[in-house]
């Protein structure tokens, strides 16, 4: 297979996007294409000194900054690296898009050159949300749109539970409705009929889970909208770093709490890197007719190599293709119990 | 001022509802009514060796249980502690109200009997939102109705705004509205339309506040409807007690990781107490003809204690009639700036 990447998206792009490339190349037989400029793609090359042929540059001279307005920049940037990448997806050069730059032209992106899976309303931004000590989860919707109508929610619940089962390997993913309570007739209209629809959807739904269970890792795959799904995820950021912050300060509080903490050093280290995103790899785009995974702008070129590594299965496992199959297959249950309904 | 303490509402009630009135009245001078089943709370004050006459008790047979569907059980139980206190406001035998009894029921009761303050569309449960190592916030809507208009999210800012004041003695409180990026056009069509409402109204408006700020007091009254409200305090205290549960099984790692934690133990009960929402007090509902406060139906009577000592502004600083006169301003400002926008 051939992955594809966006050389200039990120914040430390084109150096950690490069470094992570070459990293990643050293481990799989796979060849890695890098987008963007080519001068300076090549000038980190050699910094990296990269000399083999599975790293291969394709040039593109815009670039679509944070700033940008994402419609616009896609529409109007054709010569961007990101409008560039997504064009070799299209044109089935490439099997596996990442990026790690703006995240709405990335999402907007993927639905106007790729085009939505027929059958799918509304494509959408995945997440994945770490849970202490146990695997993380699949959050879908991470805030691609604000608002969801209870088919959207059931797109959400079917394309993550296809994706977790096939690029991360789970048998069955539990998928969970975020919502006020267990009982099936809590919550807003649309989480009542979303409720419904999953239940009787093909996927293992194990109801409604209130958000006091989500970082116990309730579920495989959280379904919210994405206003919920943008609270649920900056809220567990800014709590935990407020939390770790106040505990460093108990910490340093006098010589007797410094040398405990010295103590504990491996303990701390584990805490730190239990909250670390980075290891699990980007968070994928689904929905739309291509394998396209985001990462953090932020990322350093370890965090760009475990999102290929991580990914791969996301453009070997043919994901697209089984949502496409899934909701043929959805569109017929729906309408026999519809039938039995008015029977 | 008279106190009306609903002594049958709680897990541990009459018990720790008639302890924690004892020990307030040894700390304050005002009359206490305890609400319920005249056995069992002179029983319970017989064990407190409470001989004195600040506290009164009025006899009620019959009790809301956490099963009872709320708006029945306001209805049929006319008896029951809870309606019998409710009345007693009504009435103006009272001027405060504090209950651990069902919220469903607490809510509705206050909305059916006491009655909506002219001018309020919608009366609101608000909760004690605690920022660690900073002063708490307060979060309305906490779940009392899942979706609100832009109106009901402006009402939430405008009654939260009085009540931190009047009660909290907090001058001038920044009011923040949740959303997804502190920009005004980010958001659904009613955070938008509300944010425009909260810019104009005679308050203390910051902007949006994105979820991650949330722990860090970004602002004195978080406004956000009762879906949001609930996912934001049930994910903080499932992650934070999710969080104190992994350090404390790091802290049992070893001797050596043992031997730090007894070093640590100020410090680890300091952090303990930081989660504790005990100490500040109860929660008030909002926007009825009447001060009701709501406490947690784990409450101790050391819960109990604080609610009443801290809720007495409630009742003494006419934060109702506070919310009328608003109201009726906030119409006449709107009215101006419709005016001005026609023009």
């Amino acid at each position: 297979m051939r992955i594809i990447l966006d050389g200039m998206g990120g914040d430390h792009a084109p150096a950690e996007i490069v470094k992570g490339a070459v990293e990643a190349a050293a481990l799989i037989p796979h060849e890695l294409v890098l987008v963007g400029k080519q001068e300076a793609i090549e000038e980190e090359l050699r910094k990296c000194k990269y000399t083999g042929d599975q790293i291969k540059i394709v040039n593109a001279d815009d670039v679509i900054t944070m700033e940008d307005s994402p419609v616009k920049a896609i529409r109007r940037k054709k010569e961007a690296s990101l409008v560039v990448a997504l064009n070799m997806i299209k044109a089935g050069e490439g099997d596996l898009l990442i990026s790690g730059g703006n995240t709405g032209a990335l999402v907007v992106g993927s639905r106007l050159l790729l085009g939505r899976i027929d059958g799918i309303d509304r494509p959408v931004l995945a997440s994945i949300y770490p849970c202490l000590g146990k695997e993380p989860s699949l959050l879908v919707d991470a805030g691609a749109s604000s608002e969801a109508k209870a088919h959207n929610l059931l797109e959400y619940g079917l394309m993550g539970s296809i994706f977790v089962e096939k690029v991360w390997g789970r048998q069955n993913p539990r998928v969970g409705l975020v919502n006020l309570g267990v009982e099936e007739t809590k919550g807003t209209a649309v989480t009542k009929d979303a409720h419904q629809k999953l239940k009787v959807a093909p996927l293992n739904f194990v109801g409604n889970v209130e958000a006091r269970e989500v970082p116990k890792s309730a579920c495989d795959v959280i379904v919210c909208d994405g206003f919920v799904g943008n609270v649920i995820l900056k809220l567990s950021e800014g709590l935990a770093m407020n939390i770790l912050k106040v505990v460093k300060n108990k910490l340093m509080t006098n010589i007797k709490t410094k040398l405990a903490a010295v103590m504990l050093k491996t303990q701390l280290m584990e805490l730190k890197s239990d909250f670390d995103y980075e290891e699990y790899g980007g968070a994928p785009i689904l929905g739309v007719n291509g394998a396209v995974i985001k990462i953090h702008g932020s990322s350093t070129a370890s965090a760009v190599k475990n999102a290929i590594i991580k990914g791969i299965p996301y453009g070997e496992e043919n994901v697209v293709e089984t949502i496409r199959i899934s909701m043929l297959d959805l569109a017929e249950i729906v309408g026999e119990t519809e039938e039995i309904a008015e029977e």
